[in-house]
């Protein structure tokens, strides 16, 4: 019995065969709640994450359509309408496969505030591509017209890029900690979280960025005191020479030997890169175990017996470091 | 001081002159969230419910528009989104507002589901007007593909028309409760809540209707055993002969003499009517006083010195009743 945060990964919300539907990422939800009411039926604490890139991307494209007709509303305000809308399902989801279970724990979505810093160096160079394709005339009329940051993506087309800069503070996180002492299980940080800045000492506003999703669970997990952060995605685990023929999953590691492969250049920055910088700061920041591993390992995960598994430290360092 | 239920009228989210921008609708908040600051500042434990008319709106025309691109979402789902949505500018902004003061409360949006009778007669009449305007045509084609109910509006133009089932119970009022005894500041059942039905003893299910946001916010206040029902609109109370030369507003009213004037015919279905029955529900179920006024009353109407102002009995009756 641990208390846990899970971050559930796009996989976990949605497969592209479901074209977006609702009553695909419905059946997707469900999937992935029947997971987590048995670690709750097991005993232990749960908060949840999600990501949100599919559905904040819809949105987004909805906006832009639409935009003859109704007022876009800003990146920050989509983020926050994904919040809603991943965390309605999340908690009907799992609150029916706990209710199924016999189990009485009430289930709620806490819409949830990031702090980031306005001098975070992601500002200077937006990279993070957001919501459809479009034409390069059409790029530059947006450019032009709104000061937004566009590139070309990969010859499929121009997308709009936008900051990612790192999460400081989960703003709602007290709250969410008293929430789980009280036993009730909490969605939060859905798509790293609405980011938002200091514009004083007393004024939050939002700001038009993407937080990374992990990153921002590990910060959450930081300030809830999570023993174990699970990330489930949609590979077996962490991966050495990743697609290529002599890739081999990572077991058990330490925190010190994971360091050691992400200073030489294991990981890449578009894919595992976040994950992997998301387990060490979690374990540097007082975590015990970070797990990555595929959705459907979740339990065989949390239990020690699959996925990468990365612990602070082994027994042994750990009793040589307190002699 | 006292446990409140502040219930935001549109006209407290955002005005027609704001066109509906992040901008225009952030200043409208923030204008609420000074005056409900000022309550929180004077001791009263506060829960904020909304309306979510104009947005819900938006998304739902966004939705239609983008349809060919992006997979529509239901009624529910539009509902989830703008409740993450108004719940992120009102918690922003009155957090702002609370620590400008010196005041260090939480402020989180829980996203609320709201069960409904599945055997309401409102499923057999869709009465409530939801989204954009279409043409005939469009609309016969939409009842032919869709098998929504669309009507003609005003000689307007058709629009969808949505069930308008009664409010039963907040399925998460009893974490909301356990919020405001922490202290904590919850917005919660925006727009009425996200409609849900039991499918069965224990799968909850989405349903594609509207709830009116006053009795949504009457059936929270029984349940969080809230004292004032504080409910703010643009007008300055609740008038006899409404519109007409010999119009006059109430002041101070027994809920037996507005159940009277009820029974009477004399409020209007579509505007005060909800609030009225909102009003003399909570009070029926235990609520001390219920209070209707229009936005910037509302400190003056929390204090009995505004709008009209309905108390279960007067002292003498209570008196008479109890001997």
């Amino acid at each position: 019995m641990a208390r846990v945060l899970v971050a559930l990964g796009g996989n976990a919300l949605s497969r592209p065969s479901e074209r977006g539907t609702m009553a695909g990422q419905l059946a997707s939800v469900r999937r992935s709640s029947g997971y987590i009411a048995e670690m709750i039926a097991a005993g232990n604490e749960v908060v949840i994450s999600h990501g949100n890139g599919p559905q904040v991307g819809n949105i987004l494209l909805q906006n832009e359509l639409a935009r003859e007709s109704v007022a876009s509303m800003p990146l920050d305000a989509c983020g926050a309408e994904s919040e809603g809308l991943i965390g309605y399902m999340i908690q009907q989801s799992l609150g029916n496969e706990l209710r199924r279970r016999g189990l009485r724990h009430e289930v709620v979505t806490v819409v949830t505030q990031t702090v980031v810093d306005p001098d975070d160096p992601a500002f200077v160079r937006p990279t993070k591509p957001v919501g459809g394709f479009v034409t390069a005339e059409e790029a530059l009329r947006r450019i032009r017209e709104s000061g937004e940051a566009w590139a070309e993506d990969s010859g499929r087309g121009w997308r709009r890029v936008v900051p990612s800069p790192k999460p400081l503070a989960i703003v709602e996180a007290p709250t969410i900690a008293k929430l789980l002492a009280l036993g009730t299980v909490v969605v939060a940080a859905g798509g790293g979280g609405v980011p938002v800045y200091y514009r004083d000492d007393s004024e939050l506003a939002g700001v038009e960025a993407v937080i990374d999703k992990d990153l921002a669970a590990a910060r959450l997990a930081q300030q809830l005191a999570v023993q174990v952060l699970l990330i489930l995605t949609d590979v077996a685990g962490v991966a050495l020479a990743y697609g290529r023929p002599e890739q081999r999953f990572l077991g058990d590691v330490t925190l010190g030997e994971l360091e050691g492969l992400f200073r030489r250049g294991e990981f890449p920055a578009g894919s595992m890169g976040p994950k992997v910088v998301a387990a060490i700061g979690f374990l540097r920041n007082g975590g015990d175990r970070a797990v990555i591993c595929s959705l459907d390992d979740a339990l065989a995960g949390l239990a020690g017996e699959a996925g990468t598994q990365i612990r602070r430290d082994n027994l042994r360092s750990r009793a040589a470091s307190a002699a």
